[in-house]
């Protein structure tokens, strides 16, 4: 299944920042960055499961926010993109 | 129909920070800011033409995106949130 994931790190102190940049490797590592804040990711349950697990973990819901949207299994039809960076397909090879 | 929607905008130079001042101006005006450069946009699809047109004018491709995700009437079950600022009703009130 296609999820969205989008976050807002407070950077205001040095933890945040360290927040930010945990939250940022985590996601590179289920999903693919398509805006700085803003990752699509392909996972099963299980995966998402976990995916949530360690993300949360790692902000704080004082200052922090994630949102994660379910795009289901069509989501390509769901999704236009316009500007700056290519669009993509995540479920083939990643073309530099 | 609600589409979310996500900005990139550059701001390492003074007209960009201005872009992304009428960006945010241009999306505060046509929806709900969730994230920072993440708003939920209920709108009709005549309105969604008028909003992606003045929004496309006002960025720069070469260096700004913007990204559309057409989320569906039954949205509100495919949208989760963690953290900081509550969730909300675009279609009710905003309570503050």
């Amino acid at each position: 299944m296609m999820v969205l994931i989008t976050y807002d790190v407070s950077t205001k102190t040095t933890a945040g920042q360290r927040r930010l940049r945990e939250v940022a490797k985590l996601c590179e590592n289920y999903g693919q960055r398509v805006q700085n804040s803003v990752f699509e990711c392909l996972l099963d349950p299980s995966q998402f499961a976990e995916f949530k697990h360690v993300l949360e973990k790692n902000i704080d819901p004082t200052t922090d926010s994630l949102r994660y949207y379910h795009l289901g299994s069509k989501w390509k039809g769901k999704v236009e993109h316009v500007g700056a960076r290519q669009s993509y397909d995540p479920e083939g090879l990643l073309m530099i």
